[in-house]
């Protein structure tokens, strides 16, 4: 379960006691319920990050929603190795990049709903027993008519600039660690990276963990999720350099260094 | 589990640990714990809201209790469909009001307990393992004497009007929707919604979803909860509008306009 | 489950997604996530206070790791109860003391371990899975070379002074209570303590619950984790009387008060 839902309110809970109620021997698992409420790019990258590490058969469900009520369809997708419901509003877009696409379907079938389904919360009414009905086997077809393809969050690709790599930072963690969109291969080619701050550019060098560094510096390092990640030892880089999604990161390669 | 403990201590990880020691095939399931700090009307609240959503056969425990050592009962609860454990404050009375009771028993049998049991944890001590031998099967007769009755919240009826009906704000949720005491059905029949805001006396239109109206702009819709929700599009209620529980929202119906 | 990566990204249900793909049976129980990022000592009392209250057999799993991937070890311990699987930092050192260690080895094995192990996450890429593995029956001599001993927090002893005990707070919780170092058994022979707050030394009498004493007022209670705890009615210590880990708490003893 990937959501915005947060738990200090029922939200999430209530789902899960819909899902126990037609499916009692689900495993039930959060990713996360606290992306920012309504902050789709965060949701996509929260589930991204951590799909393929679920075990082979996993239904996952997010839902991220600002749209809930609306025209805005609700999918349910098959890939070879495991299952995904959401809003159709990109959220699946990321996750789906590393899965092979099997089957697509609208969520329409209202026997598979609670019935009434209220405008306001489709994650109680609609996901959570769909999900439900899913993990019992009720096979995709049987949601609703099939798709050819879902709404896409655009990914903004590092560009190649003269001296390096350009790209930015996608997301913030909970220890301020700044996760760009810079493959993290490209990490080994350079010594450094230059970091657009808030009191202006910085260089940060490159290390292979947070202690390569004092405390209180910051390191540009290998992430867990495949990404260079902008990091301040014992801080948060967040904080410290005022880094947000959107900063531009650029990366400078050893052999261009080296021609300049 | 419905609890005020909040995720930051150890303390409800601690009540899971015991009733796995007492029933290991436990599934247990959280609502929130995230209920402020001795708010006893949000829990019951929460309790209420997401009571009905769980399979036959639940055994809900709620802990909010800032009178926890002190004279206040602990009581377990049979209804039709479930049964409650929580101290005897009003915690449970929303809940209680959809369901059919049963049974009410005090909490007194202390082999039912943990030993010692402290004068600050009876969620650990008291509340935890009760609902453990309760889903293994130990009848409520054996916790302790029958009751006849609860400590019951006052729950605030709204008020009809001459030219409509009159309630308040009574929870707001994560993303600042404000719920009110209005049930939703009496919104069919209005075209607005008047609210008592930070700024003065301001109208805002009904309407069927977030969406419905301009990103920023305020909207009142029929809520999941069953009672109408002042909500902004993309934005939070109660930070915009300045609700807060309490909060006067007035209904103003449609009939009743014309005659105006 | 104990560790300080938050609710809010995708870090831990990443590790329960791995462990569940190891081993599809386990039961996983959060202990608590929320640990301060890095604070080593909160998360080892939060251990403490909690572990021996699961099910014998349990496999813990602690992470707060400052120093993941630098020249740091980390370990498993079984202990007669149950096992752990943590950095060796001194996060176990104080849940420990109530055990009795069979057995610490080192993780080093890798065949145990995710391929390729990131830097950066070792929660995911070595304790998930070596827990995992664990829990399938995998005996701890195959996971690396044996230990004679852990990384230890030291502990600050209460002082005895002349006219009482000295010790500190260790602890402060959700509620704002604040636990210290003095053992709850002392507080019967004393009528009352002395805590250095932020207006200056204060005396708080002992209670035995939150309600012994008017709403607003502080109290002196023998709290759930075995150690004296300064609490407010209805408040919070910590914002009240400004108490926070290392402020200095004295218990003056009834004799010594006769004596004096």
């Amino acid at each position: 379960m990937t959501t915005d839902f947060g738990t200090r309110d029922w939200f999430v809970g209530t789902m899960k006691g819909v899902m126990l109620r037609i499916q009692p021997r689900a495993r039930l698992v959060d990713i996360t319920h606290e992306v920012p409420p309504g902050d789709i790019r965060a949701g996509a990258f929260a589930l991204a990050a951590a799909c393929r590490f679920f075990p082979k058969g996993t239904v996952h469900v997010a839902v991220v929603d600002p749209g809930v009520g609306s025209a805005r369809r609700a999918i349910a997708v098959q890939t070879a190795d495991c299952s995904f419901v959401a809003p159709d509003n990109g959220l699946l877009s990321w996750a789906l990049t590393t899965q092979r696409v099997r089957a697509i379907h609208a969520l329409e079938e209202e026997r598979y709903f609670l019935r009434p389904v209220s405008h306001t919360f489709h994650g109680r009414d609609i996901f959570a027993p769909v999900v439900a009905h899913l993990s019992r086997g009720v096979p995709l077809r049987k949601l609703g008519p099939a798709l050819t393809d879902i709404v896409r969050l655009d990914w903004r690709e590092p560009r190649l600039l003269r001296r390096g790599i350009e790209g930015e930072v996608v997301y913030v963690d909970r220890f301020g660690n700044a996760i760009t969109n810079l493959r993290q291969d490209a990490l080994q080619r350079a010594d450094w990276v230059v970091c657009e701050t808030r009191g202006g550019r910085r260089r940060v060098p490159a290390g292979q963990f947070y202690q390569a560094v004092p405390v209180g510096s910051p390191v540009a390092l290998a992430g867990s999720s495949g990404f260079v990640e902008i990091a301040v030892n014992g801080g948060s880089a967040a904080s410290v350099l005022g880094l947000m999604p959107g900063s531009r990161v650029g990366l400078v390669l050893r052999a261009l260094q080296r021609q300049g």
